[in-house]
């Protein structure tokens, strides 16, 4: 069966009508000695695409797909049959899931296991068949009503024990299909309320959590990279895994900082408060910067939208972090987005993947370009320039005093501060992205 | 001369009409071992108090102050009468300052330490005569142009320099007024964009600072506790000390968590996205607790509006939190709080004040009963109780494994979870403001 | 069958420790020449306490119900019966519904409309066995995906057709059952961009279709009160009923102010950037003061909550604006709200609606005694004498001008402006809930 | 004297490396029957521009000026002459102030009119000289303390006549200098609590004050445009003026709705929870756009950040508004836009305006392309096309009612809404942007 009645998705440049075709992303073009498919490392969310229906808190779903009336594991199947078509029609590499997109629950445990057998086996034939791979997988423990008062943070410790045995199975789905990273999003690891809650013993299970997830990959020989998603406060009050920076202390404070970097969702920085880039830059400057969940949030709502990125400021400042950072491998450029409710056809899958997929590939173009120029490197250059030498490069080395320090305060006589004119850079980055030559 | 045509404030009880009384604060009645004096330890904020003019961005000043045409030492000197004045008039014990606070900036960094040194010795003339002390005293390194850039992540080495001979004098000070606490607050530390910012450096360089200070206090033997205090977003469009797990997480980073802790603020947390309790809680859980800047802001509002605290739910919380800390000392309660730009009366000081004292020597009757009836600590014992013992033990303790509780998961036949009825509580603590034996 | 297995909730008082009591709700106490009941006229919401499952985006339902296991008409009925014992035990005489809350929807129209009869028919029957009355029905033009697009602002005309016969059938249930007001709310009236957008066709069928609704009601004898629902931007990104001001620029635009009033929810308000109180005082200061759904929303929190109210502060300022309004009659105080996700079970039904009941009860007391001892009025005299004679008499006449005023103007010496002690006026507020004597 | 020490700015093309050119705007070339310059109609803002120091909340003014040693009155006179220096070498037509910005205020109301006629006089001579024009002038009642409860709105009569004064002297000003526009911005209209607030008295008040200073135009023969400029919530708790929909409801009530149109800012838009478009589109909707301030907001930050306009999206889509307005002539687009604080140089006047200019040069080129191919008009006609015949035709006349429509719904067999691809739309816009055709 087909599932998109299209041909392959091909790159027909900038000036291209066709709106099945790609503008900006032309996946074997060379920007240095990478490809735009290796810098960009695509992956399709089997959750967004595959699974949801467009469901919101005040309506029904509206997706209308091929598999809606088939029974559950027809569904399952049907499912991996569209995902490999639709990462061949699109060109993508790889994909992601939680347990529970790929398979149903069953009644037990073991029924859930046996479920996720049947089908992590169509996945691994389909795989080997078409050379796609799994850029990370991870457990759901977050919808099921189970997980009401939390998942390894829950105030109960069966639950505790089936949210373990849960991320145990999706361990071995990872080492079974070479996933080369695993994630862990806390969607109940938080709280309602501060009123009836222990933050710290929660906190300190949720750490034992993670140091028991590590020690069973080592045990089974899982190697792939760790990964946390940060996310402030949707759907409880209060997210642990706030933003980066809390991500930062908690690893620290116990002891994982060296085990965990962060999969880093552009819609959860701006619901924290923070820029795409801040989150993407504190990760970078810290070593954490593991993988990317490329989407939108809309500036004036409250929660999270994942809109397909079309942005092309966004992503111009994201792939300069990416760049700079040497790229995201082992990690990749997650599609954690969705439709809009009213782009309800199937056809909307790859419509989407389109748009997101030639934003990104238009805000490498342009940030490969600045890079190549050094253009914010000769930015930051002359403004720190007096921290290259003198006191300035004793404060940076550690080598002065505030003694020191004031002896030279006294005898400056006038302290000259540069203007940074940032309006001028922000038009600079119009001219790069107006400027962009599309080989085409 | 006499500022506050006042007599002293008197407690007059709940019942009183009396705009010049205390309704609820009993500085000398006990609650437990402690009076209310002592667990709240009040301290009044120089700058909102004394220096400020109730200006906004859109208006000039409208505070009325008997000192408003003196020169500017004139100014000075009678901040420091007035204030002693105020302290004695509201039975409060404490004050903070701004080294920029107290005396006039001179042309030279030399002038100015020599104004501060002229105003450093009245003061502690006051003091000694008064017993009145300093919970805290901090440095103003934002308010100047110098500071465009920042000062301890100033672009400019120069500013750099200058920011640490006023810390250095800053510390001169707390030493010599036996200052209980030093604040950092980082008013320029920060960014306006990424575009043109050195994050790493910057943040670098901030940690030297932080140890330069540190070296310098334990040179000339000044014993205060040092803290950090949050706030995310202004005056820069990014600080850098957003919130108290950020600060942990540079703490950690930087090797400098057991040498400070948080001055926490009302209005920076909720900036933050977080509520008072949460800022509180998370220090309290961390060891990191240090002090108080109490005042409240306004939920609809995205500045820091630094209103005095009126609103009982948040007082109770907040004490509930700090009396659950073994109190803040030697830290207190410092109103970093103005009157509204329509409050413009030099009494406004004083009937202001008594609103928050007021507001949290209730908030600190309501918690005091709540922990002599465990209130709280019963519904999380419940809450949490399969912790206590069993596979619930072993995780607390860090003895199982994945392996154990996949065998403990798949032997449970149905998890039950319970009800929270966090309605309820909300409404039972309604009935403890509402029951509140107020002693009269 | 029972499915509350609890005594008719009573009264007892401030200091009770049962929670299956009321601690302030005394319903035939009597403030002034009307009963508790009287003034706050409470109403059971029919969706969130008989529909509502309690999922939200990231999770399944968690509510446990008796009827879950029921066929959807099974459940209908199971409904009727439990709603109309749920306000026989705790006392309330009104309740409200949507269409799609009562009865199941068929295949077709025809089918759904007859669900509907035969439950109309049961409820008939209860409300003349118990009394009870209907406070309002609506119709839910927004849950299915026919409505994809807006309703009354659908850019299908079929839709539109389809979005009018169901509030047909709604106002015949209306007039049927003697609903005392009839709602809209535009769940999907707005848009998720304006790119693709014409909002002024939208809005002109908007009013055409509010026009044929109240020709209809005219048609059949329906009387009700008209009521519209503001909301700034759930589901939609912006939601054309963005809030009372915009409403009422919209009713006034298309000559509808003499038809409609607001029903006013706290959660939107300040969803809109406003406070509860501020939306009540619009509508009353404009006569458009319709109805009350009460809940409370999270302050840090960007979507609709829909809590049951606890803080007093809320409920005290909204019972001022309603006593002030002369009551709610025929409107009145609907609980809009749901129990929390982790508050999941059937008894919590009643805890939540307890909490509400019992913080609006407090909240008109407080309200009440207030407003008898002027507290309010005696701020406002004062602050606004000048306009009480002289030339302010002549501005509020509109019988003077520029001319007269500048003469005015060059003539004033010193304008001396009043401070508004605003801090002294809550703590003023604090002390009247404090003091509030509930009579036991 | 000279004050920017360029020669005049020349269009010189997107890939000019000079800053000190424009890349986009290029004012004598036309599109359509307009030159880009007629399409645009720039005009300065004294007040960011000339007279304000980059002051923020937490620091004095970075600004560097010419004139900052100048006496108050040499400061003014200065700033006409640099002011007319920078139009001419920017090529911009238009300027528009507040009293206050162009002269000091004296003791007395009568010596604060002898300091504006000096300077509108010698402003007079410079429009003679030069033909620049005023594009609106207004009246600052919001900076001075007595204007600390309002001023149309204030609850002190006194202050309502000098407000009322200093409005006559604008409109005479405005009648001299041949002010297009003439514009209310209430800075102090609002509340800061509705505790004690009289808001129905206050509006009543600012109603009749519109209707004065409408009768004193007409005496004295002004025919210039009336405008409100909306803003929610600063620098009051709430600002009357919200929005546009919050202001057209106030016209409407009071009668002034054919005297008035508005100004809207794209900054006031964004914090009043909307788009820039939004409130451009309800105005244009209602035959209300006027002017607009143009600027852009940070969109994580909750005050007015002023900036200059950088964002091509925000420019496109304005420009589409606009130019489906038939452009705003009378009104313009003022820049209401501030240098960041750290952007302090007296050449980033100039470096500023020419981001701004360019943005919205770039974005007029787009939206007048876009509208050349009917690009949104041929989505709004395919999305809507069944309201242009039959039932879809009769809703829209108003020629149906619930009973046809009902029989029309049953007889619908099933409803097929049309997906909107909104994301395939919003990648179309990149496409405009990036193709187009800058002439060069």
């Amino acid at each position: 069966m087909t599932y998109f009645n299209v041909d392959k998705i091909k790159y027909e440049g900038s000036k291209s009508n066709n709106i099945y075709s790609f503008k900006y992303y032309n996946p074997e073009e060379k920007l240095g000695d990478k490809t735009m498919a290796e810098h960009l490392r695509f992956s399709v969310a089997y959750w967004h695409t595959f699974t949801a229906d467009l469901s919101d808190p005040f309506g029904v779903g509206t997706a209308e797909r091929d598999w809606d009336n088939l029974d559950e594991m027809g569904k399952s199947k049907a499912r991996v049959e569209a995902i490999f078509e639709f990462m061949e029609k699109l060109n993508i590499e790889y994909f992601c899931f939680h347990d529970v997109d790929i398979a149903p629950e069953g009644k037990t445990l073991k029924e859930s296991n046996e479920n996720l057998d049947i089908i992590v086996d169509l996945i691994q034939e389909k795989m080997q068949q078409t050379g796609k791979k799994l850029l990370w997988n991870t457990t759901n423990n977050f919808t099921h009503e189970r997980f009401v008062h939390g998942a390894a943070t829950s105030s109960n410790a069966e639950v505790y024990a089936y949210a373990a045995a849960k991320v145990k199975k999706s361990l071995e789905i990872a080492k079974k299909l070479g996933s080369e990273n695993f994630v862990f999003w806390g969607g109940r690891e938080g709280y309602e309320s501060l009123l009836n809650t222990d933050m710290k013993l929660e906190l300190d299970n949720l750490a034992n959590f993670f140091k028991m997830a590590k020690s069973y990959a080592e045990e089974i020989g899982y190697e792939g990279q760790f990964l946390i998603e940060p996310k402030p406060k949707e759907p409880t009050s209060h997210q642990y895994d706030t933003d980066v920076a809390t991500g930062h202390a908690f690893l620290q404070k116990y002891g994982l900082d060296n085990i965990f970097k962060f999969n880093i969702e552009a819609n959860h920085a701006t619901l924290a408060g923070h820029t795409f880039q801040h989150e993407l830059r504190y990760a970078r400057d810290n070593g954490l910067l593991g993988s990317v969940d490329a989407n939108q949030g809309h500036p004036l709502l409250g929660w999270d939208t994942d809109e397909f990125p079309t942005d092309v400021y966004d992503t111009t400042l994201a792939m300069y972090e990416i760049l700079k950072n040497g790229g995201l491998n082992p990690g990749g450029l997650n599609f954690d987005a969705k439709p809009r409710r009213t782009s309800f056809k199937q056809e909307d899958l790859l419509l989407t993947h389109i748009a997101g997929m030639d934003t990104f590939a238009l805000g490498l173009r342009v940030a490969y370009k600045m890079i190549e120029d050094n253009f914010f490197e000769n930015i930051i250059n002359k403004k720190y320039q007096t921290f290259s030498e003198g006191i300035g490069k004793q404060i940076v080395e550690g080598t002065t005093s505030f003694k020191e320090l004031e002896e030279y305060a006294h005898n400056i006589t006038k302290i000259e501060n540069e203007s940074d004119h940032l309006e001028v850079i922000k038009t600079q980055i119009n001219q790069y992205i107006l400027n962009i030559n599309n080989g085409d």
